[in-house]
């Protein structure tokens, strides 16, 4: 799943019969800093999240599967919203050489 | 889905059988700012969408549910026509460091 | 579908038993202006292809229905020879903030 | 699969019934230099990883197989805990103009 | 498919059940120059390929086709391996404006 935000809604009068009721979400992709990456994408709620809110997001089968359609014409769907994020800075800004938990050997 | 740009049409005389009758459509991807990104794709029409017209579309099984041929040579498919788009500048142009409605915690 | 010509072809006698008979075609993408984008891809054809054509093609299961094997190990398949491409160069280079044929409002 | 670090964990309470006890573990994609690169991703844990590890993780079907919940509303899954890896530095800086097992020809 | 070379192996031993027993082959994706472009994937070994050859690699369901595991937590494989590549170099570094065989046309 991808992090994101909602920050909009969109509405196409002519559109896939399997897309009639659903609502549809302009959520741009979020980065670990919460900054915008990449492009917004549109996508059905399926959690009844609201514009402003910090998403989960799933692309794919996995989105249809949220909408309960696996027939649909839905390739995205936020599914989640984010009440909490705890990141360990450590291994995000100074990743070690090994892993610690594990030994790379880089033969030359 | 994905915000995109209807730009132009395709003819190609030899192509797979379950392309035969298809209207393919070159489309252009946006961004939420209405500028084109990264590279235009060839799909197939499933709304009756025209050249200029402002799209959804999407990629991979969804496309081909769209066009309703899951046994299809088809990976992209025009699937709404953009009325609206309300997108709230707010989130898009400065991201606060919480999220307003949720907690981020980073550990150190 | 992405726009793509045919450069080259490939040979792997060790290979999947899913491939043999197939032929191999190294596919390099294109933008809208024909410029080679991104990373050349290797395909099967389906479609009867030669080296310097422009073509199309699919990814993911879209290549598998084209080559008429859903149990292959095939991921990109060319299906379709380009005859001719309209593009109607006003959308591409100069997109307009509203769309024209629809509406778009962005909150503040 | 891609090569990855647990970097943090992330909860959200209203989200799709089919992560509901699933662990949702924020993967930060890593370089061959174990350098982050590209965006992280919130995945499912299979296999009982901690922050700090270094994982393997799929996209897609295959994070739905490693969950075992073919229906559910997941397209990333950490699948596996990296004990050791060997790479071959040669292969990795100095890439020859021939295969070396192999033969490319580039016709002129 | 993808042109890839293997540039080294994987161990993990605390991972999916359906990876157990499959060589984990870490693998560059090699430019048609056979230079790196974009990150190493980690993938099961289905031809027997050995660190320093230059392969073919498939992502997604085909990965698992050829594997002869669709219910694997694998979306990526190496699928053949290259013995010969012939590249028409006049169609990789000059694109001419026409295709040559057919005809675009660009609206004004």
């Amino acid at each position: 799943m991808y992090l994101g935000r909602v920050v909009g809604t969109l509405v196409a009068t002519r559109k896939d019969a399997s897309l009639v009721g659903a609502k549809l979400l302009v959520t741009q992709p979020l980065s670990l800093d919460l900054k915008p990456i990449g492009e917004a994408k549109v996508m059905v709620d399926t959690v009844g999240a609201g514009v402003g809110e910090m998403v989960i997001y799933t692309m794919g089968t996995a989105s249809r599967n949220a909408a309960g359609k696996p027939e649909a014409a839905i390739d995205a769907a936020v599914v989640g919203i984010v009440d909490q994020m705890d990141i360990d800075r450590r291994w995000v800004e100074e990743l070690p050489d090994t892993a610690g938990k594990g030994e790379q050997t880089f033969a030359e």
